[in-house]
C-alpha cells in the first residue's frame, strides 16, 4: 500500500516521528505537502465541510482510513511495517509509551511558547524562560529516567525507539549545554540514539535532503537564553 | 470481568474520564486508590523498579494487563464495554478524537499552570492570566467549534460523546462567563451534554457520593480572574 503523509512541508514537528518509521521500514509512501501543490491539497482536506476531517496535521491515508493524531498514526502503522508486534498486549504497552512521548513533546514545545502558540516567541520570552528552567530542572529528568528504566526491556526495536531518537536529537539541538550535563546520567537512552542512527536506512535518510534540518520554526528550538541559568 | 482502575482519590483529573465510560456501562470496577490503603497500592506499582510501569496515573489493571494513558484506556475498554464499535477504522477515529479532546485539556491545565505543575498557582498568577486570555480568545473556540461539526456526524453515543460531557461540565465550572456566552454558538454539543447527562446509570453516577467534586485542585480549576478580561 503506498501512505500518504500530511504534514507541514518545512519543519520536522510532528510529522518527522511518522518520517522515521515510514522510512526506517521502507514503506512506499508520499510526504504529500512537500510536493507540487500538495499543500493545496492538506488544506483542502482541512477545510472540507462535507464531513468531519482530523482536527490538525499530521495525517496519513491509508487507502480509505484517513487517520490523524501522530501517535494513532504510529498505532496504526507499527504491526504493518514491521516496527511493533501484532498482539494487543504489546501494542497496548508501545502506544502507552508513545504517548508520554507526545506529552514530554507538548512540554518540549511550551518551553518557547508557553502563553500561546499563536504569539511569537519574543511576546512571551520571559515566560519561556521561566517555563524553561522549570522544564530542564524538573520535566526533563523526570522523563529522561523513565525512559532509561523503559528501555531496560525492550530489546526488539519498534517505532518508540525511533521516537525516542528523535527526543533526544530535538533535545540536543534546543538544549545542549543541559543535554552535554544530563547524557551521562542516561547511558541506556544515548546507545539506543546511536543503535537508531546506525540503521541503514535510517542513516540514508537523514543523511538526505527528505530529512529536513531543524530550524526555528519546529517543536524544538534553539535560543540560548532557554537553554541557561 | 472486574477492572481495578487506580487513581487520584479526591480529584476528577483524567481519571473522570474513565470513571464515567466505567459507570455509564454499568462495568464492574474498583476505583482502588478510594478504599483503604488503596493510596499505598496505587504507590506501590509506580514505584516497582523490578519492572517497567506506566508513567502516571490513570492505570487499568484488566486481567494481566495494566494499562496506562487515559485515552490508550479508553481505546481498550470502549468495545469491551459496548461504548465504542468493534471496527478498527471506528476505533481509530474514536481514538483520535480522544487524543484530541486529550490535547485541549493539557491546554486546560496549563491555564492555571503555564509555568510549572510543581509550582502553586500564585506562584505565576499573572502568567496565567496571559494564558487564559489566549485561551479563552482563541483555543476554546477552535476546540469547541470542531467537535460541534464533529457531532453533527456522531449518532451512537461512545466513550467520546461521554468525555465531550465532561469537557462541558468542567468549563462550566472553570469559565462560567465565558462558557455563558460562547454556549449558544454549540448547540450539538449543548445538546450531546444533555443527552449524556440524563443516560440513567449516568445520571444515578453524577448524584452519588462517587462523584466527587470539581475543586482547586483539579484540572478544571475556578479561579475568577482567569475568566475576565
Amino acid at each position: 500500500m503506498r501512505y500518504e503523509l500530511y504534514y507541514w512541508p518545512s519543519i520536522q514537528g510532528r510529522g518527522e516521528f511518522i518520517r522515521l518509521a515510514l522510512e526506517d521500514a521502507g514503506a512506499d509512501y508520499v510526504d504529500v505537502a512537500r510536493r507540487s501543490r500538495g499543500m493545496e491539497a492538506m488544506i483542502k482536506i482541512l477545510e472540507n465541510k462535507s464531513r468531519a476531517q482530523p482536527f490538525a496535521p499530521p495525517f496519513l491515508r491509508a487507502g480509505r482510513l484517513l487517520i490523524g493524531q501522530t501517535a494513532n498514526i504510529l498505532h496504526y502503522l507499527g504491526p504493518r511495517i514491521g516496527l511493533a508486534p501484532r498482539g494487543e498486549p504489546a501494542r497496548l504497552w508501545l502506544h502507552q509509551l508513545q504517548l508520554t512521548i507526545a506529552d514530554w513533546l507538548v512540554e518540549v514545545h511550551d518551553t518557547h511558547h508557553p502563553i500561546g502558540a499563536g504569539l511569537y516567541y519574543e511576546q512571551q520570552k520571559k515566560e519561556a524562560k521561566r517555563r524553561s528552567l522549570d522544564f530542564r530542572r524538573h520535566r526533563l529528568p523526570k522523563f529522561l529516567h523513565y525512559f532509561e528504566r523503559v528501555l531496560r526491556e525492550e530489546k526488539r526495536i519498534t517505532y518508540v525507539h525511533l521516537s525516542l531518537f528523535q527526543m533526544v536529537e530535538g533535545l540536543r539541538y534546543a538544549f545542549p549545554r543541559t543535554m552535554h550535563r544530563l547524557e551521562p546520567k542516561y547511558p541506556k537512552l544515548i546507545e539506543t540514539h546511536d543503535r537508531v542512527a546506525e540503521r541503514p536506512r535510517l542513516a540514508a535518510y537523514l543523511a538526505s535532503k527528505r530529512r529536513i534540518a531543524f530550524n526555528r520554526e519546529g517543536i524544538f528550538r534553539h535560543y540560548p537564553e532557554l537553554d541557561a541559568g
